[in-house]
């Protein structure tokens, strides 16, 4: 594998975000992950890669997805895993973050898979110890294996590109308080893509064109230019506690919703969502369900993403 | 195995309920439940059938013994499992069942064991998704492993019946409000046993008798006719509540409780509870303990029965 | 191994406290503990000598270390493992633990490692079910497998003990309600320990000394004296509720906190602490990181004393 760049060595013993790969790492994982996918496809899906390796899912958030795709990922290379999440923790008892990493890895753990609400928690834990730590998700900063996938299964669609040079991406939603966006910002940029971000004023941060991205308020002009649009999710709960960035749901969907129509009038863009969708909102029900739509992709190759950075990091503390 | 009846095949892919059995597939999954009952006996009760199948417990309800028992029958089987329970799900976040069914099937799955309080939604789930579906309780609708552990039981304890024919066996208790009964009843009458059910009036829907069961309100009157009495759990938060079905814990105990005394009285009835059992309401302390209860032997045959149904649906989905 | 008494027969099918253990029983445990602290060592430290056993993790209170510590042990001998915690259970159902235990086995489980807020459960237990039961904690009675790890951990720093024959221990802290100082107590003594209590007035039971330590109320005259200093965790909750054994956080740290001008002072004792540490109060925060503390080799520890005790319980149980 990989073998056009021989001088290449993957050597990160970390994944904390995209910020720190460069445009030959990810194109690395994003290669060893289509061997993962294709294992996925096979009648029985399961390799020895990671057996006697025992991983802890650190989870200080709820989420389904992520902690059912990491340790999906996980039993199908045959890891020892164990779960602890914060509800069940002594961080109620006020034992510091610290303190219960470094019993996890006095423990002889080999890596960690954390997800926490404060920015800086995964890159915090490399220098309490040796374990490989792996960003679940940390705030509003970085969620690494989410962009992996969004790419992965961009590349899966546009064959014809090497990185995603010259491929028009535009990220609709809250631009502001997404850790989605970020790692994925920084990720297609340095695969080449072209990216617009798309929402109301209220989600997009000022003097975001610096990173390297155009700004649009307009929805049709959007999915006119974009070869895949990719929708975020709007945190309802906002909505709820009186802290909203736009006036209502509905009138969300009505300016910043995909919706049928849209399908019709430009008939080239894929659509995609990290879920979970809320349906009506930022997708109409039949555009999440169209076959426009690339969402299940990008689930099934959340596995296999996760899969590739599981061996590759585990190779990078251990062998 | 099955050689008298060479012209059978089991072609289920799903087990959402007792309705769509036949008399031939419970005798079928009785049987093959046998020889499971039989591993269990061995002093390393393990077996490699379900090795690499991936299997999701989906559960929206809590359950300590049904999830336990469908989690020990699939480890020792060697399956991969994968716990979800609502509490950490993503349903907060207001993602729809059919969504969070699709994520994980798109995650490579094989089987879903689910539970929720909505009846119908095993069904539902198997119209979104091609992995097998086992119904571990959907509202008052069906429970269709418990009924299986209960006829296997009574089958155990008189073996010169081939089905149930002509057994004669009494459920008491909450007929109106329970799933388990649905599924016995459905199963029961398929296998030719006779069926009474008492209860307190309010307990048992008008009309039953339709169903092919007969209804009694006298306690010595069933337990004098029949040869299992099988006690339903009371709900006792009903009566916290204020919507109770009777008058007092202590009266329904009175009228419908099996006691020590009905044990001399009727000699030969056996005593079943699905469990948890309420001690002092539905079943005197001493009559839950005694030699005439099966109580755990329901729960042991609780783990075969599982491991017969994840077996014929495994074989289903993938063979 | 243990060649010098060819006589002795460790013959425990249970753990439920050190008041059971003789001299010879706690050394036995720590000698074989040895052997799962060297594969702990080894590149890939996992071995088959719980495979095919199905262990209950039986948890009615909230535990990290002590949960994950137990896990690990058991993936490491690579036993199936079943979570059990009281939020998830039928215990809101009101079922008895009783009902539970048998429940449970019925499904035809090994051993159970049980964690309870009431004395004597797994004394309890034991007179339920066949299965092998550890206690991991119960209420303020006992929690031998924490002290196993603390006696474990102070021979591999005093080799040129055998048991721990004149060694001088003092443990410091709210003596009165904590089971880790119980079994510390009775293990200690046995072993030939000499143990000073430290602590305010409310915190050491009167009469203390009557099981064979001694008291002290001054932090400076203990650690002068001792050659291990095991400091105990405050209950802060207690401070919140209204039932402090002392007036603040600040008072008690300044009294019996153990800080950096103590290392000075007395160079030669070793710290301790069972964790979760609450830095700032029990110890200073720069004692439990320094080279004096042994706090990380206690977890550590308890993950091979959790090995050994496993699978001597095993033994016991079947073989």
């Amino acid at each position: 594998m990989n073998q056009a760049q021989p001088a290449y060595q993957f050597d990160h013993r970390h994944l904390l975000g995209l910020a720190d790969y460069s445009r030959e790492d990810i194109l690395y994982v994003l290669e060893q992950a289509r061997y993962f996918r294709e294992i996925l496809e096979r009648p029985i899906p399961k390799i020895p890669s990671l057996r006697d390796k025992t991983i802890v899912n650190l989870f200080y958030e709820n989420s389904t997805r992520t902690r059912v795709s990491f340790e999906l990922a996980q039993r199908r290379m045959s890891a020892d895993v164990v779960n602890f999440s914060a509800s069940a923790s002594s961080t109620k008892k006020g034992e510091s973050l610290k303190d219960t990493i470094r019993n996890l890895e006095s423990m002889k753990i080999d890596m960690v898979v954390v997800r926490h609400e404060s920015p800086g928690v995964p890159h915090f834990l490399t220098r309490c110890v040796d374990a490989g730590i792996i960003n679940a998700g940390d705030g509003a900063h970085e969620h690494p294996t989410q962009a992996l996938l969004d790419m992965f299964t961009i590349r899966e669609h546009f064959l014809d590109y090497d990185g995603l040079d010259g491929l028009k991406i535009a990220i609709i939603g809250d631009i502001a308080h997404s850790r989605v966006v970020r790692s994925n910002i920084l990720g297609m940029l340095k695969l080449g893509a072209q990216v617009v971000v798309c929402g109301p004023k209220t989600m997009i941060p000022r003097g975001i064109e610096h990173q390297g991205v155009q700004v649009s308020h307009n929805i049709d002009e959007t999915l006119a230019w974009c070869d895949v649009a990719m929708a975020l999710r709007i945190q309802m709960e906002r909505q709820d506690e009186g802290t909203a960035l736009f006036p209502g749901v509905r009138e969300y969907h009505q300016q910043f919703g995909i919706k049928r129509v849209h399908l019709d009038r430009y008939p080239d863009f894929k659509i995609m969502h990290p879920g979970p969708i809320n349906r009506g909102v930022e997708l109409e029900s039949e555009v999440a369900d169209s076959n426009r739509s690339v969402i299940l992709d990008q689930v099934t190759n959340g596995v296999a993403v996760r899969m590739a950075i599981l061996y590759l990091i585990a190779g990078g503390t251990r062998s």
